[in-house]
């Protein structure tokens, strides 16, 4: 049993990559038989058509990004040390693949197209989202974001600004791209963060 | 000669259509043919080739974004004026495709593709760049943003934030994007701006 989950482990990682860089769309059973050095037939026995390879890649992608990405910063001091925290991983894992983060890459590629893929991307897009707005209202807790802040706004701009970073370093190739990443970030936690004015109560 | 520059154009305009949601990559001569309903020899022989169509594509759609994005920014009061109104044409541009800007969805599905189509999205896109910086330059010398603005910084910053509205309206269908995006502008111009403390000259 082992050694069949490792195998699947080991043929999802090579699949997760090549969908980076060549898109889901493009992979199929065949080319990633050639990659892995296996036959069609047994890639095939694993996962019976190329629906369920995109299906088994996105969420082989989803647990690997959990791990890697939300989970150490959920461990790490909530608040903004946390957001930074999460932004770090974000940009790390996505240079673990070739073609960058693939869910930024599936939700160019599906937005239009409809089914079961454009419907997982959808659903684990928004639970990133979501993961992104509940980071900022435990900044809200921790006394580091003011109480009023919308949340979701800050949600939709921090994930601008790591699409920013995806397009600038993944086309434009821009090697100061991580220090204007760093700028952007400092200038938006200020945006939201408590400052110490604010901190004691203004004349009424 | 006029009735074939219109028929070019129309075969054009259709064919960016099509790229724009089901990818360029993935657009074929045969299956335009069939949207046009033209004959695949009469269609093949304005393009020779897939690939002289992809460009053709990218050419046509980079005359229709200056037209329709830059020319009408270009012709509207310098400064925080012309950034609003660059801003609103590129959003207004993207609505005009079945799968929204053609730019950003080739810059993802070329980034690490080598050849002809991708040096031609990178060198449309850091054109694009380019006039972002340069739109920040003219604000600077209209006296709306501060002098000493790192104006790269500020083009990265606006382009992520068109790069985060694309994702919302397209991938995640929010309907209250074009209010988040419009508040994030809004905060963005401000951090470039010459606040009203800072046009009377500061205390040594």
């Amino acid at each position: 049993m082992k050694k069949a989950k490792n195998t699947r482990e080991t043929i999802l990682q090579e699949a997760l990559d090549m969908a980076s860089h060549l898109g889901l769309e493009s992979i199929t059973i065949g080319q990633l038989a050639l990659r892995l050095k296996m036959s069609k037939s047994g890639l095939f026995a694993h996962f019976q058509s190329k629906e369920n390879l995109q299906l088994a890649i996105l969420s082989h992608a989803a647990s690997d990004f959990k791990y890697y990405v939300l989970l150490p910063a959920l461990a790490t001091e909530a608040g903004i040390p946390r957001i930074k925290k999460l932004v770090n991983n974000w940009i790390g894992w996505g240079e673990r693949l070739t073609g960058g983060c693939i869910f930024v890459n599936a939700s160019i590629e599906y937005s239009e197209r409809k089914g079961k893929i454009h419907d997982f991307v959808l659903f684990l897009q928004e639970e990133w989202i979501d993961s992104l707005v509940k980071i900022a209202e435990s900044a809200i807790r921790t006394g580091d974001f003011e109480k009023d802040i919308d949340t979701k706004q800050f949600a939709y701009e921090l994930y601008s600004m790591l699409l920013g970073f995806h397009y600038y370093h993944r086309m434009l190739k821009d090697k100061d791209i991580r220090i204007r990443q760093e700028k952007a970030l400092d200038r938006l936690i200020r945006n939201y963060q408590v400052t110490k004015e604010q901190v004691s109560p203004k004349s009424p």
